[in-house]
């Protein structure tokens, strides 16, 4: 049976393009974290959408499960197979067209995010998803996971940047939904079923995406804080004075600033003095007065007393170096031995809040224990980090993740939160779903799943629980596989 | 059993509030543009989301279907019930929270939404949606509607608005799904499927709604303009340079700007002279520059040759009234006699080639006949509206209406658009859907309907036909029905 599919889908794609020598698996059976490793009977890259219809078709017919592949840099083992076929989108990798009156580029889901955001660039317009692993991270897996990022305070979410998709469903079927329009009430929304569902409901092929205007100018500064709560009052007070034109409040306290200083090559300390808390400002301009702009706004705070002290980036050279500290975070958090990370969000208001109780309560519950948060607070999404006490064996440090997260994700809930903000949910986070999501919202999950995907082909075991699917926490080989990763 | 259905509704809601009087039923059986007539057994007036849910679970036992009403200002038929009973959320009126900081608003499904927008208003912030019904059209209906409106250029439809909803669900669940997050990925988007589903698949009852700063300054011109390309030309030049400080890009050509004049009391030409097409644009600015920064836009677009001529309102009443002839024109429309309207939207870059392509089809069909299309332009969305030959006979024209649906439909899905854009579906596109949706999506919206309403009774018979269900174009009674309304 498996032989007959296998030899089915050489003869379409091409034996080159039906992969199933262990070393071509290899890189598709793990993730980024090393947190599982999975097995698979082969893995495909068909090279367009035909192609991907015909596959899934083929593995529908054979009742063999279907993992989608786009760049594999997710971090909650999303793409990990557990049997069937993997099948990998990077030979879709065509801009199909770019319009920039419209302001819509219309991609195939293999595109690396980067080069979607060089064409939109190349057009004169932008394509605001910005995050880490843009230089790998593939688009389609992006809106399969509605991925968030730096940019989305004022652009928002994948979601938000979706006007329209096609996609291959679990029977090899394609819908087309390919379209560029900015009203459409013509029946139900079926492209946000399928932004950020994971690859558990359909296999997204190509989308079209909104684009935003260039803006004219940009300005980035660096504040010193005395706390979260400071932190909360001047994103309001900037906010409300700069509208859509703050493009970025990212959050960074002492301790992380201090580790990337301590172990980024290159490093340079933004502000002199020590703060409690610091942030980094974006905001951005359709005229050329980001900079003035900014500086009169950090003026204001400065005098009013909401910011301890602040500065701006004089060149791009300077905005750029500013950006690499907050970019190099997580990494850098590497060097300081074993972490446990929780990507979370809640309400914004409520963020500074949540620091301070999450905060006590894991330092309460491991003396020693050195937390680590930073992120997206103009979003309420924290990734809140802990680093292991100095001098404590590192496995047996991460051999505590289940017990910390039962600590952050009660807090979350607690707070109207999410316990799975940016990332998703994929195998890491599956099991906790139901601790924490309303009954009634898993069960009418369920009955999506059930009628997209009757024979549970799609991604099985990921989102929702499925028969025979793997464990999802702790994760296979446990502590031992986690310690082998950065996380 | 009907009998025993009113006698258990009216023993939980009270009997005040379970209506069967025919005078009572009436103003809930017909729509705004009288092109239906319905039947109800009952309308039901609860004050609360438990009693919405017991109700509508008592329904489902007994397999009654259930009409969920709002203001019943909607334009496609959507509302009208055919035998079951009307659910008025009318009483569910009260705003739960307003956060500033969080910039959301938490308000129950029967909120008119002039009061939402008052609510946030009285906050410090600002509610965008706004559409001519605002006044009387309840925020329940909006979500369920997707409403658009004027201001969708910038803040998008009702769906970018919604943070979260509670909905009923067809067998009187309730799934409470009001989070005020920015990011959130734990599990499917559940609320996106509610949003624009015109009460087929669940009964919203209260929402978390994104609010905006409030600008510090607006500003509003009226252009003239050569044709609709040079507004199409007009629009690009503006969003490039305005980014999202332009909120409003409104389409006006000459014939129905000369049809407002004529008739609306105390209107006033706004521009000399005599232009083929004009556009009411607005600026919104967080900074007090709105004017000084149209005005310079005006006279870069005046000086490139792009607009003939413009005006700047020089006062919030010299404003009020470029938007009063916008606003008026669907109503004074009617005294130029009967009127065929259309709801379209095609991509933005090809809304001046749609005008033309659709005027010269239907001044072909018939002659005399004047084409009135007008609306939200910088959204690629038309009321493409003709009004008869002067002199025609009005019942006459209006039964021509399927026909010009054909001619107009027909260009808008070559032009990969969309014939419902803000409206919706409800029963006067319900059997356009099968002739231009994709079938693969009209059978995805078929599996969606038999995993949430499995009995069908949740307003059967609108976006998607029913056994039994009533027929949907020509409506009843025909042209001589459609005759009796300003359509």
């Amino acid at each position: 049976m498996t032989d007959s599919l296998i030899a089915t889908l050489a003869a379409r794609l091409g034996p080159a393009h039906v992969l199933t020598d262990a070393t071509d698996l290899a890189p598709h059976l793990a993730e980024t974290r090393g947190l599982y490793r999975g097995e698979a009977l082969a893995v495909l890259r068909p090279r367009d959408t035909a192609e991907v219809a015909f596959a899934v078709r083929a593995c529908a017919e054979a009742r063999v499960p279907v993992v989608a592949h786009g760049g594999n840099t997710g971090l909650v083992g999303g793409g990990v197979p557990f049997g069937g076929v993997v099948i990998s989108l990077a030979r879709l990798d065509r801009v199909r067209a770019v319009d920039p009156l419209d302001a819509t580029i219309t991609v195939e889901a293999g595109c690396v995010l980067a080069s979607v955001q060089a064409a939109a660039d190349a057009a004169g317009m932008l394509f605001p998803l910005s995050l880490a692993s843009e230089g790998s991270c593939r688009i389609g897996g992006n809106l399969a996971t509605n991925a968030g990022g730096t940019a989305v305070l004022a652009y928002g979410n994948a979601r938000e940047l979706t006007l329209g998709l096609e996609v291959v469903l679990a029977d090899g079927q394609v819908w087309n939904g390919l379209r560029a329009l900015r009203k459409d009430n013509s029946g139900y929304d079926l492209k946000n079923l399928f932004v950020g569902s994971e690859g558990t409901l359909g296999i997204i092929t190509a989308a079209v995406l909104r684009l935003h205007p260039k803006p004219a100018s940009k300005a980035t500064a660096f504040l010193g804080l005395a706390s979260a709560r400071a932190a909360l009052d001047a994103f309001g007070a900037l906010r409300a004075r700069l509208g859509p034109r703050l493009t970025a409040f990212e959050y960074v306290p002492r301790f992380p600033l201090e580790v990337v200083l301590r172990h980024l090559p290159g490093a340079v300390r933004p502000l002199e003095g020590d703060h409690p808390s610091y942030a980094l400002v974006e905001v951005s301009s359709p005229a050329p007065d980001a900079d003035e702009e900014l500086e009169a706004r950090l003026g204001e705070l400065i005098e009013s007393g909401l910011v301890a002290d602040a500065t701006l980036a004089r060149s791009e050279a300077q905005a750029a170096a500013l950006w690499r500290l907050r970019e190099s975070l997580s990494e850098m958090q590497g060097h300081e031995g074993g972490s446990i990370k929780h990507d979370v969000s809640v309400p914004v208001s409520r963020v500074a809040e949540f620091l301070e109780r999450a905060t006590e309560a894991c330092e309460a519950a491991m003396p020693g224990v050195r937390v680590c948060p930073f992120g997206h607070f103009g979003d309420g999404n924290i990734h809140f980090n802990l680093t292991q006490p100095v001098g404590a064996e590192k496995a047996a440090f991460l051999a505590e993740w289940p017990r910390f997260n039962r600590i952050v994700h009660d807090i979350v809930h607690a707070m109207d939160g999410s316990i799975a903000a940016e990332h998703g949910v994929g195998l890491i986070k599956r099991d906790e779903l139901p601790r924490y999501k309303d009954p009634v919202a898993l069960d009418l999950m369920r009955r999506l799943k059930g009628a997209l995907d009757p024979h549970g082909l799609l991604n099985p075991g990921k989102v929702l629980a499925a028969e025979g699917a793997p464990e999802a926490f702790p994760a296979r080989g446990g502590a031992a596989a986690r310690s082998g990763t950065a996380a």
